[in-house]
């Protein structure tokens, strides 16, 4: 029997597929050299029924579908220079909503001083839209995937673990039925799910700062995105558990400490970068971004948890396409 | 009651999202200035049920995904640097079909010299590609929608109505249930329209000659093409219907010379160049790239036909998403 894209997941049909395409290296923007810049050129397909919860307003898929895409421009330590946005819609949906996702796409990109320079528009039976965001940035400060270095310590902005919780949220209103959230802690984290801020103003600091050695946003998690810098750069990491930042409003969702964890590590969406700095630069680089060190980079390739003494290794695990949801990569 | 996307089609809903957007002008591709040069940038989303017939093989589609996109850089008289596809799969697509669509798009391409650099993949119901094709064009050479004066010629590359006449062998094959075409002129029509061949040598060769003054691609027809010049450049054309260079091949699908002419007039997909060129110059840009002239540019808006002396209005119609078929804008 012939293998069907379900039996393989999306890593390993991303791994086929760059093969046949000869992209050896994977980063969160293609880049193309020019002149003395790269231009950094990145495209995120989203569509309803798993990226946009019932829940959302026409105004926060559109803000979503700017702002993902924005987020692998930040990755890159680039500035964005525009987007374009391939949009499917149902012919039924009401012409309203339609501008209420187009203002909301103008809204985020006008946000970050950048703009939907044009796009398509189609007929699909499922609302689909299909966002490309370019950026630009100096040759020598773009920021990769690969570069981590063995006591390099590693680091993460903002906080993690809002988005899922945020999810969960979203979900539990939508099985009791309900278009809103009251409370106003539970809507703010929501909200983070729902209208993410790209990183952009931070992702430009780092860069600038020339003392952080690897990047990537975290949008399947940070746990993946360990597994991914961890492959693009030969090296590991060993995380420090307690100093994980986790959104002190996850504690009004998470079951309890370790679900909090497992919130942060292995679910999508909170669009953090997770990055690398050189251990002798890391108050300089604390002062031009608000950031959190979690960890250190390991000579061996492997993702280690620490955690009262103990170490476990961390499981390859967060939001993944092509795979029922919480099945091992 | 509220208007939904159907009731308005697919070009007032642009102009409702264009005014969001703050996009006065529209081209084949989106512009960036860089230095002595312009970006231009495009988008196009195409998906199973609309764009891509039963027939069609997975190197076809994956074909397709590229050459539309490229065609709109071609449309720009620029060279193109790469692209990015987004896709989304259903998830029991077969492994190897995948993989023959991502072939199909690494061949397009780099029969262009250029290639997919990066994407990204989802799971989702509808087989949906959407790729994003970036190039460069000099400043001074850059060609656009309007620019037409009156006086110019209007001129075509290439031959018209074949990929419509390919879509009807496609349907009618669908109808018997089988998987191919026998007859070579039959199968050779409907490989001009699931294997189109974008024009960027042509493109460049007519940005090159410094003597054409508008240009766009032909890819919803002939006619909507001419309406979109004549909006953007605030001209009208006269086309002499017997200079229309329709492909030799349509007699052998359509019913007489009115619908062979229809086929040439209002089904999209052929991929040629329509442009205009100063008079004057017209011998010059003859040697550079294979054109027919089929007609003029007015001053007055409107787009004429003559035929056997006598003149009528084209109609504004052809392929467009969010409308019943054949339903006039």
């Amino acid at each position: 029997m012939r293998d069907r894209c379900s039996d393989l997941g999306e890593r390993e049909l991303v791994r086929r597929i760059t093969g046949i395409l000869e992209i050896w290296e994977r980063d969160d923007c293609a880049m193309v050299e020019d002149g003395d810049k790269y231009l950094v050129w990145t495209t995120d397909i989203l569509h309803r029924r798993a990226d946009f919860p019932g829940i959302a307003t026409g105004w926060q898929i559109g803000w979503m579908a700017v702002a993902v895409n924005l987020s692998d421009v930040a990755a890159m330590g680039a500035v964005p220079i525009g987007l374009l946005i391939a949009a499917g819609m149902p012919p039924e949906t009401e012409v309203t909503f339609v501008e209420e996702i187009f203002r909301g796409m103008k809204d985020c990109a006008g946000s970050y001083a950048t703009g939907v320079l044009g796009g398509d528009l189609d007929s699909i039976e499922e609302l689909t839209l299909s966002g490309t965001a370019l950026g630009w940035v100096e040759r020598d400060l773009i920021l990769r995937r690969r570069g981590a270095r063995p006591g390099d310590l590693l680091c993460t902005t903002g906080t993690l673990g809002s988005a899922g919780s945020g999810l969960r949220v979203a979900l539990e209103a939508e099985g009791r039925g309900e278009r809103a959230v009251d409370d106003p802690d539970l809507r703010a984290l929501m909200r983070r799910l729902l209208e993410p801020s790209p990183r952009l103003e931070e992702g430009r600091a780092l860069a600038l700062s020339g003392a952080v050695t690897s990047m990537m946003d975290n949008s399947d998690g940070l746990a993946l995105s360990l597994f991914d810098l961890s492959e693009a750069g030969g090296v590991g990491f060993l995380v420090q558990e307690e100093r994980i930042p986790i959104d002190p409003l996850v504690s009004k969702v998470a079951e309890d400490g370790d679900d909090a964890i497992d919130l942060a590590l292995y679910s999508g969406g909170d669009f953090e970068l997770v990055f690398t700095v050189r251990q002798n630069r890391i108050d300089e680089v604390s002062r031009a971004c608000d950031l959190t060190v979690i960890g250190t980079v390991l000579e061996e390739r492997k993702v280690l948890m620490e955690a009262a003494g103990a170490r476990r290794r961390l499981e390859p695990r967060g939001y993944e396409h092509m795979r029922p949801p919480g099945s091992a990569v």
